[in-house]
């Protein structure tokens, strides 16, 4: 294995949730106005690091005064999702950079209606408030992320 | 017991949930931006209409085209909410009118930071997009609220 | 005339601003979501801090690290507004405490639809980061008051 | 000039809002957080439409019940924007298709500090809410873009 290949998250490795879509998240339409699934999108991260990587994220954000913005964002919608619907989302570590880590998103129905409703691939940095820009991954993010590639690979056969 | 008290709900029946606050609920200073606490405010009526008197929301507002705006809401801000806390909502039925509710909120931390927040006094009507007006609240809307009372009655010592 | 009554606002002083009602502020009965119309009433009082009393709200906020947290918020829904409309929001200063603002709000509809939506009592405090608690008024907002109270009486004959 | 040129437009047809960036805006870093800029960018299409192309945009969703929704949405977020700035948001069309439409979008600060914010290439589709699916781009929506068309290079040299 290349030192390259180390930084390629094992594909197996997903973290999902599962979300009632709210009146609050729809529209005219009565379907989920998009800005809203990125809100979901940054609940994901938050509990991700949190549970997945074992990484406070408040605390990351709050009293280490560190940052994870979004560098880029790519999102394809294929459905809606309606009021009183469940939707699961499902994130996958595509790429772990020096300063950054590429996600792969998909937001799904669950069962009878698990069609896909958009994915995305997000790209977020971490970065310090007191320098103003990006920093080497801290290494509780590097430690979290192999110890939950390594119990996600663990569960499955 | 007069008619008049028929109408006042149990003073025990308590709807509660649990939520994170989360970096997307707050503000430039890390406390949570008040309208959010609205947004909270309508999905806890939410889960309580669907899991609390078994009528489900979704359902309610779009298939039934039914409404359950806000008449008026009186809130006291006590302290505020910070990123990564979790906070609860409990939902009391104060009086159930012809085509109202009186609802009391209290937003308090959860042990060992369990100080209330805020404390809200809201008035929801029921209402139909057919009419544009008022209706008598419906009967599986009182048939849920009664059940819900005795089971949460039920509950308690 | 007391002292007391020198904490009074001259009636005459409104603030008003107009805003379209958008897409992304309708609920799916393509009416206002509640919550919204509260941000709203906050950029309204942002925008009534720097122009009409020359406070610059953002500095306010941010290089001064003051606050200014909603102590208690009363409302009463009158009317609907719907994606399309626009509405009109007028703030008077009804009491002016020592570390605290009373603000009369009203919400309409403009000519010819100009119906009362609601109306608020909202309590505003000043705070400071550093102490974390109430501060007085601070100088420039008294002035300001002063000031535009003044302004907006010449307006009128 | 071929036909499919013809669906090309100008590149010299831009249309532009500015933005005062407001406390409900931004998140606990002080910046905007970013699902704020597609709420933004949805206003931004209101805006050209009922401005811009002279199509009723709340006609559009409500009374006509016609969609608007994304299709696809990529985004490069270059810099923050923090509370009290002005911002520009620039629409350029860069693809009319038979049902959809690929906008260009930049936001930036305005002088003196004009940096680009974030840059998005956007695809929304018309759709109909009795077809449920995308439908061809109405009359009025191809002629308001041939007007909006002329008219904006008229403005220049």
């Amino acid at each position: 294995m290349t030192s390259m290949d180390a930084t390629v998250a094992a594909p197996a490795a997903v973290f999902s949730v599962q979300r009632l879509v709210r009146f609050s998240d729809c529209d005219p339409a009565g379907m989920v106005f998009y800005p809203q699934y990125f809100v979901m999108l940054n609940a994901l991260v938050e509990d991700w690091f949190t549970e997945g990587l074992q990484v406070h994220y408040a605390d990351f954000l709050g009293a280490r005064r560190l940052g994870l913005p979004m560098a880029s964002l790519q999102c394809d919608f294929k459905a809606p999702s309606r009021m009183g619907e469940t939707i699961a989302l499902h994130l996958r570590l595509l790429r772990q950079g020096r300063s950054s880590l590429t996600l792969g998103v998909q937001c799904t129905g669950v069962a009878p209606q698990a069609s896909l409703r958009w994915s995305a691939q997000a790209v977020i940095v971490t970065t310090s408030l007191a320098h103003d820009g990006p920093i080497p991954l801290p290494p509780d993010v590097q430690q979290g992320i192999a110890r939950w590639q390594q119990i996600s690979a663990g569960d499955r056969p």
